[in-house]
């Protein structure tokens, strides 16, 4: 279970992160990676985190967050860091980040 | 680009799916799975689908449609395919299911 994030009543905030990986600097790109999340759960309002990538390196993060100003305020400091990072633009060929106001969800199977 | 979804003028509705998957019965996931993708795509209102797995089985798909209408119609059509696979508790140990509203979004790498 501990690659779900909680359930938390909603509503919430989700930010999905879509991305493609190229096939440069994976040691790097891991790296980063890793540090991101840590500082992303370690933000004010950030309440968890899904992320799941295929060996074609397609990934989607999820991280969900308490309110929009949390959503905000990680946004501002994950600019910032990524701002430093010069190898950034070699990790990614194309990102979609979208964020959404999570307003009821579920869980399952049902009955276990 | 053709894993990505497209962005539509938000608001739009997004609907986020992390399950992990039970090591049995491979090939009839597979069949399911392209199947109710398929349908999805095909249903009035949705608007793309963007999803990943990684080796462990843990997949997120996200999909995307223009109004609380059409979710609601699409659950409702799912929750009737599903109901038919007699198989579906052996494919996922866990799921969690989010329906929240898009309310803006992003794409990059900016500047290419």
């Amino acid at each position: 279970m501990d690659r779900f994030a909680p359930l938390p009543d909603p509503p919430y905030y989700a930010v999905i992160f879509a991305a493609q990986r190229s096939a440069e600097d994976e040691p790097g790109y891991a790296a980063m990676a890793a540090r991101i999340a840590d500082l992303a759960l370690a933000h004010p309002g950030c309440l968890g985190m899904e992320t799941t990538r295929d060996a074609e390196g397609f990934g989607i993060t999820v991280s969900y967050f308490r309110d929009e100003d949390a959503v905000r305020s990680w946004k501002a400091d994950a600019k910032h860091l990524i701002a430093q990072q010069l190898g950034k633009e070699r990790w990614y060929t194309h990102y979609r980040l979208r964020v959404a106001k999570v307003e009821r969800h579920y869980s399952g199977p049902e009955g276990r």
